[in-house]
């Protein structure tokens, strides 16, 4: 069977060969800002939809997965998480799984592109119901500068929600991000990053550990987990801590959270940190630790 | 960006207003058998792919995750799995997983479609290697009404490795056909099935537990793993048990299977048991044990 074009957004991976598409009820915007084109459609089943440069960011109805799993791994993993920085995450929806934490102080969200925020603000007022809070501190500018200019040892957690590396995201993916990540990390500090499918980038994976290691983090941990509507429906983010290993996490904290999760719980943080075999045996390879 | 229909295979999902697509590079085969239409394709970057009635079935580059996943859990959740029966499973790639446990005396492999196997053959070998092992039996009958006469408690694992719940594998997600596994299973005996995606069939997998509970069985579980190119890329198989809880696995002999993996590991498979919080509420809800 064809797709018939007419009433659908597709995602087409050129070089992977392969295309995810969303039915579509009707295209609710379409701009081109300084730094991307970012497209809104109302879907059939999948609730609204947010597109920058031709690649689904989001939408309503699975983005709690992504959210999620961007947030409370890395925030019960830190014993005391005060202060957070997001790189990326105009959407606001990690901004608003992070504020759920009480002992957050403050958050600190840097996007280059305001308009992704405005746009959220709109079109998923679910995401940004929680920008109000007196912890939250939005700023719209380059968040490789920011981090770079930012006081030493003065966060406890980065969390680098970004798009795919290329365009205005490569530049986090490199080693000297790396390393202006762990100056500004207080000591146990951890950085998180989205890092992309385990079927079809392990050479970005391959790369990311030996980056991370290299600009001297003490520990490098994935998490697996579903993402329908990114590409291969699985992804991956990276935990990099300072000085110290990733060694379990506050169990009991995550197992009575005090607040509404859909996909995370106490059992799904250990198992998120499984590795499948052709991914230990790759990264294994890499000879990093 | 739109898809260009020519040179793609796409799986549409009408009622999930989504769709997969892969790009082909040649269209190998196309037949309608008795039962179903099958088409083979050699896709540009999954190697070669399988599809009936319009829904992909298997490609060659990732269908070690659902074959390991499958077999394996189930396999080295039983302490001594020695009579197997599959039903369904014609590609093979299930039954020469299952092959690899040296444990196993005897795999009875019913399915209704000896095309498909036959397909597996000449386009898919590297899953049909293994069909000359002494201890294979491939029947192609109805597995309903053979696992309905096959004699009592004779079986100590039951893999359903079905086609989605519509046409010729609708019989297989009935209480009946659950009350049947249950009388051919020796006790302790294990059934697995193949239960769809958790993002788009809750519906199916809490009437799954209810009929699995109300046939007999003493315990249900699910696990999750990844299934990139079924829908929502997240799929689930669901394990019930005869008479015995399904509590821990040979772990040791996971760890060290002394055979190839590529998914699986002793970790994965304790990671593939976590239920996401929906999922466990949903499923709590329907009063099942």
């Amino acid at each position: 069977m064809l797709i018939d074009n007419a009433g659908w957004f597709s995602e087409v991976l050129a070089e992977q060969g392969c295309a995810f598409s969303l039915r579509t009820a009707a295209k609710l915007h379409e701009e081109q800002t300084p730094y991307q084109r970012i497209e809104i459609y109302a879907t059939e089943t999948f609730g609204n939809l947010m597109v920058i440069d031709g690649s689904i960011m989001l939408t309503a109805r699975e983005n709690f997965l992504y959210h999620e799993m961007m947030s409370h791994p890395a925030l019960f993993t830190h014993p005391a998480p005060r202060r957070v920085c997001i790189i990326g995450g105009g959407d606001c929806g990690t901004l608003q799984e992070v504020l759920k934490h009480a002992e957050v102080e403050q958050v600190t969200q840097v996007d280059i592109d305001e308009r992704v925020t405005r746009l959220a603000e709109h079109y998923f007022p679910e995401l940004t119901a929680s920008n109000g809070d007196p912890r939250a501190r939005l700023l719209f500018d380059d968040g490789i500068a920011w981090v770079a200019k930012t006081e030493p040892d003065g966060l406890d957690l980065i969390i680098v929600d970004s798009t795919d590396p290329v365009g205005p995201a490569v530049g986090l993916f490199t080693r000297d991000f790396h390393a202006s990540c762990l100056r500004a990390l207080a000591p146990g500090g951890i950085l998180i990053q989205q890092s992309e499918s385990p079927l079809l980038h392990m050479d970005i994976l391959r790369r990311l550990y030996r980056d991370m290691h290299g600009a001297g983090f003490a520990d490098v941990k994935t998490l697996f987990f579903p993402q329908p509507v990114y590409p291969s429906g699985w992804w991956t983010a990276t935990m990099a801590r300072k000085d110290q290993p990733i060694a379990g996490f506050r169990e009991e904290a995550a197992a009575q959270p005090g607040f509404a999760l859909r996909y995370y719980n106490a059992e799904v943080h250990r198992a998120a940190l499984a590795q499948p075999e052709f991914f230990r045996r790759q990264i294994a390879a890499t000879g990093q630790p």
